[in-house]
């Protein structure tokens, strides 16, 4: 039945799913940069243009989806051609819950820009660095199969970590100094914690990435790899 | 190539796929009802309990990939069995992820006690019995394939959200009046995100549920349904 056509096409079509999940990853990755940019700058037109911009990604969503069903459907794929499908059903998930969160940073972003700023934002940016960078990372990771490179977007999620408790406790000493920054503060605890989630999506996809390539589940013991 | 004897054992390893998803899923809402309890009653040994707990989920979370792609290679399922296989990789993500959401509570929860208590506890019990609901029915619904019980699921979530939201201002107004109750109220702040998304991940079950069914996809249309 697989005739040499039919798996050309099947190959051209894996290519085309890849491809797409790459421009997702770029449009979720550029709503994320876009909404701490306009966090930082206090730019409410650029929050609001994140906030009115998810339908592109909601739509690519919808049809990376189906061309992972029609796939699975006509083309019944064996071994690796099935868990990198499978896998992509799930990859995609991950890029649109990534656009929800940057929905979620930029709602963050307009509250904050109402408030007088708490402090110079210098380590939410560099969160939002590390976590684009992780994201774009493990979609690269995916399309070229690299287990090398998505360990190392594992072993940045602690980085991410880090970062995270740092802002916590920094922005607690704003807090409990003067009652006037709680408010605009907890938003920014609530970005930190956004962007943490962004990190462990990138996470998430670098797993996958590692289980498609050695079929070796990481998944529950990321603590002995590496 | 499709024998009787085929498709019977088809059946039956469909029936034990859904089977062991009901089984996890009562194993997250389960960790779930406990670390909540364990924040109420300020039970330190229950919320280590939790914490050191979560080692079945993780084995059940593997088990469950491993059938579905035994499912998808061996019988190479068509139309709404392979819609059925492809949403339990998915549910079987939103399950793991409530497993560790419930870390996250017990997380909270230990460091709450380590405070004098905010105030009495009444809303986020509340939040997390609403959520334990949704997670149940969403389940309930994909066995059954029950579109009503699905759209229930979506129609709580709204319930979810002024709760937290709730939850939030009353918090901020207790962090106001008195710096002490900062850092615990921060905590409860959190744990009503984490009882959220936990709604959310119901929610995304209850749509694959009906995507399954009517294969329409109402994931990014929820405001037309109903």
């Amino acid at each position: 039945m697989a005739s040499i056509e039919h798996v050309r096409h099947f190959q051209e079509e894996l290519q085309q799913l890849k491809t797409r999940l790459l421009e997702m990853g770029g449009l979720a990755e550029e709503q994320v940069r876009l909404a701490v940019k306009g966090l930082v700058d206090r730019d409410r037109d650029l929050v609001d243009r994140v906030l009115t911009s998810d339908e592109p990604l909601n739509a690519l969503h919808i049809e990376i989806d189906n061309r992972c069903f029609t796939l699975l459907a006509l083309h019944q794929p064996m071994a690796g051609d099935l868990r990198a499908i499978v896998s992509a059903v799930k990859i995609n998930t991950d890029l649109e819950r990534v656009g929800d969160l940057a929905i979620n940073i930029a709602e963050a972003a307009r509250r904050y820009a109402q408030h007088p700023p708490v402090k110079k934002l210098i380590d939410i940016p560099r969160m939002a660095s590390i976590a684009q960078g992780m994201l774009r990372d493990a979609l690269d990771a995916f399309v070229r199969q690299d287990t090398n490179l998505a360990q190392k977007v594992l072993n940045e999620d602690d980085e991410l970590d880090e970062l995270k408790t740092q802002i916590f406790r920094e922005l607690l000493t704003y807090m409990l100094q003067d009652p006037v920054t709680i408010e605009p503060a907890l938003d920014l605890v609530l970005v930190s914690r956004h962007l943490e989630r962004i990190g462990d999506h990138a996470t998430n996809i670098a797993e996958d990435v590692i289980f498609i390539v050695s079929a070796r589940d990481v998944r529950h013991h990321s603590g002995e790899v590496g």
